[in-house]
């Protein structure tokens, strides 16, 4: 039967289950990457599993987020990555080498490879062909120790595009266009396969672009063909030898289709706060731009800023407009110095940061108070930028450098003859140097943690019903960042979960943190939609640690639903949602966790005498897996039944 | 009478006074810079003076602490402080452009001017053969305003130089050896004056290195004879007409003499944690070395990084040595890229940060835990690394590059011929397009002031006797850190005094801002030494917001002194020293105030009965001064009294 890219990779690498639409299914996963913000619990992670070695054809730990080191977490953790790395067979990149999806694009991504990593804009990679999926720090661990990944079968979106880009139009306006049609939630349980005629006429690192941004329409991942273009950028970047031609078979099937006339295009912006509020840039004429940030793992190619370095030759940005362009990579920063192109972005008066994440995750660049930011990365949710009352608008480096010039958004229809700029120079520098790879024998190497990198605990197996008091009773719609906030401060204590705990909730409840640690076990108590929003694990680890052992719900987001699993945290949903009432805060209630079967409900009795009835939605792995005190414990058993 | 070059300096900028060592002299200033740390107070004071434009012939307002911007504070000081300079007259010098000294060396020194800097590195222009002396931001705000600033004649110490530097020594281990041999408290007082014939074999860039890391000794200034080199660097920065010659008339008298003979000079390193804990590198050989910082104002010159950028070529750092580059400007960036010896930078590993202090002030760059960091810097003190453990050592860019690549300290005596760097390329871009010259007239520029832009209060005359609880009984030797702690988060309130006084003494005892604010009038009783270390004037300003209006101390540090008496806080000394056991917290007292005459005593009356003596050694200026409720106020009375 013919195949689409998507089924000709999941078919390669199926290890379990159906290939339809909705079905669990396990890959085989050759690749894949981590970056030190979620990698450090990623590698304890992959510690305790007590795997000699990584068991994936190559496993890439990038350092890119914490870079500014106000302290020594930072550095304590980077030198742990290292040092894991050396240890188990990673390839590891130094802070200050490029940002992970870049440097990943560049140096090691493949057509045709399952690539997993602990970020959610690793489906980049699809630029080249290659299955890239974001996923949680464990997953990516249990990859590393070569466990298959779990997903649920997706859809496969046809994204027929035809005709090409013209004027000012650029590849980011093509994934703008599609959020501003199909909003953040519009790919959930998709893939976005892009098709028709007009792949032809985009270039590997503007295929990035598109992929890159697909993780903001909520999509598993995205993916381009592996064709003559691929092979082309593979050979350029001197690894001819990883192109294969991935292309869909004549006749495949697809679940969707969207058709995309390439020619329509125009420049377009996504408003604040959301990637999907999107407007022309047209209709934004006359809008005053405070700060203009380029770079991020969306638009840091070396053509991005070679484009942007070409609007800027003999010209200054406009003193107003405090304007931060962050490479993309080492390699990216060498050939706009070697063509001369640096110069003419230091003479145009932007401010040349490092090559990492930067401003992107609101780890420096902040704008003024109440300042209009126009930025070329993925996301421009309120606050990211560090600046509460920031108004950020998110657009192609074109866009960004025009803003920059003229101090505010012009009509595009006034910007002439829009540049050519090439793919990549003629002559292009390795980079590969700038990465330690791993020795054939590490075991040798001492792994070193700096007083930030606590040990993983582990977890007590659920082997008794379990008294608990209630922690908190919360209301509707909690994201992540309710449970585990985030920022520069707290990000830093990404490997040390009793201190990050500390912070678990402090932004509703102050003393949450203290109360849970008087207690014993917790219970915490939500309305609809608890833990939506981003997939940081330590919203389910952090509170774990801090003694909760389950979350009576009226619903969950799925994502944290499956970390509350992962880290052996009942989430059990009220049969009769008025029963939310029934809860307050400090009260005792005891969980019939023997008692507890798939899908069927049980009684939890609270110290008021009530009873309340709770059901749960887990299959009976997932109930194993909670009642081994976690996917680690139950993982580590399996080996141990194995052996 | 013949002048040594201080001597000439003084003599033709002396508004008031005696020129012999120990009299308190008014001197004209024709030249100021700010930083962005203390620039935002001196321009919040400098705007409380009402005074039009700046009265200097140059005042330059530059961005190179608070860089990072983590929030919206820091760029709604840099927005703030560019307003300001186009309405008073400032150049304006924006993030990203580069280091104040090393910017300053550059576009705007020049010999024989007086220059007034709110930095302590302000004697960097010294290098010039300017007088170039770092004072608080008050007096810098009053130099902008045209008032004389007033220091004590200092001692001028004949610093006389014979032979050349050889093999791997540099002008940092000139500094270096002097501090080594002079201590840190050595230079108070005093004016080193460069002379002798091997003033000729150094270059400005060189000369500055030495007269930046002067301010170490604890010295005025120092200063270097403007002679051909200087004449050659001028020209070569576009600046000939900046050039005087200025050197010691044939038989001019020295207070004191120091000989150094460059050819016995090796490569020094200052240990932790002190700049003059000097020992040789090659006693040093084997220590590892965790990380390697390059830059800040004493070592970020074109030359510095060029023969750091030499030693690189080819060649790739330890990965265990995390490697920093900062260059000084974006003077010094363009011409590495035009050399191309940016490209050895990239290719050795090393970090390309942005121009600015960066990690030399801790914003950003912290060592691992416990980790050796060798850095080019002018200070190693405890903890300013961010790191609290770290082994900070102070060394020339050689050493410190010779560090990078072998991961440890080596004996220089293994590490062959030395390069030799030209002091600047053939051909010299301009980076003159980065400042913003002020228009001639600013009147119609609105200054703009983000939340965290908070205007002076006007304290209260002091016309009445003062009744006042005991905030804190302090032990002996508090500096100015316990009193208003530093750090990144603090340092941002630089500008919101309600906001950065909540700080004040919260690491001795985090009630005290609370306890300030519950009660009228609060006196603070201390020991021996209070307010030594750093001269930062919050320190005064943020207590004296939480309504301090008294010091009772067994003795007092000079400079804090002086801050307090800026700031309209008494400086009482204990007749007595045994009194101080009779102060207790929240006790009240009365102090009368009324009665008080320069070094006359008075009785305190404790809330006990009990009389304690105090004394003060105040001008009468100075208690005119706190009468008046501070300097600014003083300052504004004795205009209106004049007009």
């Amino acid at each position: 039967m013919p195949q689409n890219v998507t089924q000709k990779i999941i078919s390669s690498h199926l290890v379990s289950g159906n290939m339809s639409a909705g079905s669990e299914i396990e890959l085989r996963i050759d690749q894949t990457l981590t970056q030190d913000a979620t990698g450090t619990m990623a590698c304890l992670q992959f510690e305790a599993l007590g795997v000699d070695r990584v068991k994936t054809d190559l496993s890439v730990s990038y350092v890119d987020h914490n870079t500014l080191q106000m302290g020594f977490r930072n550095p304590d953790d980077h030198r742990y990555l290292k040092t894991v790395a050396e240890k188990y067979g990673m390839v590891f990149s130094p802070a200050g080498t490029g940002i992970c999806h870049q440097l990943h694009l560049e140096n090691f991504g493949k057509p045709g490879a399952t690539l997993v990593g602990s970020d959610s804009h690793t489906p980049t990679a699809g630029g080249l062909g290659s299955l890239a999926m974001g996923a949680g720090g464990l997953s990516v661990a249990l990859a590393m120790a070569g466990e298959p990944y779990t997903i649920t079968m997706p859809k496969v979106v046809r994204v027929y595009l035809e005709g090409e880009l013209t004027g000012w139009a650029s590849a980011k306006d093509v994934i703008l266009h599609l959020l501003g049609k199909l909003t953040v939630k519009g790919g959930v349980g998709k893939v976005f396969e892009y098709a028709g005629p007009g792949v032809a006429s985009l270039s590997v690192p503007e295929r990035a672009v598109i992929t890159n941004m697909g993780a903001e329409l909520g999509a598993t991942t995205s993916i381009f063909p592996s064709d003559e273009n691929t092979r082309e950028f593979l050979t350029r970047m001197d690894r001819p030898q990883d192109w294969t031609e991935l292309v869909a078979d004549e006749g495949a099937a697809y679940d969707e289709e969207i058709r995309i006339t390439l020619n329509d295009l125009e420049p377009l912006a996504a408003k604040p706060h959301m990637p999907d509020q999107v407007v022309t840039v047209a209709s934004l004429a006359g809008t005053k731009v405070n700060q203009v940030a380029i770079g991020s793992c969306t638009n840091s190619s070396y053509a991005d800023l070679a484009s942007v370095a070409n609007l800027f030759a003999g010209k200054h940005v406009k003193f107003e407009t405090d304007t931060l362009i962050s490479p993309g990579s080492k390699q990216v920063l060498k050939m706009l110095t070697r063509e001369g192109l640096l110069e003419n972005i230091i003479d145009s008066g932007a401010r040349l940061l490092e090559c990492s994440c930067g401003p992107c995750i609101g780890m420096g660049g902040s704008p003024v108070s109440e300042g209009v930011s126009v930025r070329t990365f993925n996301r421009n949710f309120e606050g990211r930028s560090g600046t509460k009352d920031a108004q950020v608008y998110l657009v192609s480096p074109l866009t960004a450098a025009m803003a920059a010039l003229h101090g505010e958004f012009t009509d595009p229809a006034t910007w002439g003859k829009a540049p050519q700029v090439p793919v990549l120079p003629d002559t292009i520098p390795s980079i590969r140097d700038q990465f330690i790879f791993p020795p054939e024998d590490g075991s040798a190497v001492e792994v070193v943690r700096g007083p930030n990198i606590v040990p993983l605990e582990q977890f007590a197996a659920v082997d008794a019903d379990i008294e608990a008091n209630v922690l908190i009773v919360a209301e509707d719609n909690i994201t992540t960042d309710h449970i585990m906030p985030a920022g520069a401060v707290i990000t830093a204590l990404r490997s040390n979960v009793p201190a990050i705990s500390e912070h678990v909730f402090e932004r509703m409840d102050a003393s949450f943190a203290t109360r849970a640690k008087s207690i014993t076990n917790g219970i915490i108590v939500a309305g609809e939609n608890y833990g939506q929003g981003s997939s940081r694990e330590h919203a389910a680890l952090a509170p774990r640690h801090l003694g909760v052992r389950a979350v009576v719900a009226k619903s969950f987001a799925r994502i944290h639903r499956a970390n509350l699993v992962n880290f052996g945290i009942l989430p059990l949903m009220l049969v009769d949602k008025e029963a939310y009432a029934e809860f307050a805060q400090e009260q005792s209630v005891t969980i019939p966790a023997l008692a507890l079967k798939p899908g069927e409900p049980v009684e939890l009795v609270l110290q008021t005498g009530s009873r309340v009835s709770v059901t749960n939605d887990l299959t009976q792995k997932e109930l194993d897996i909670i009642r081994a005190g976690g996917l680690l414990n139950y993982v580590r058993f399996s080996k141990r039944r194995e052996a």
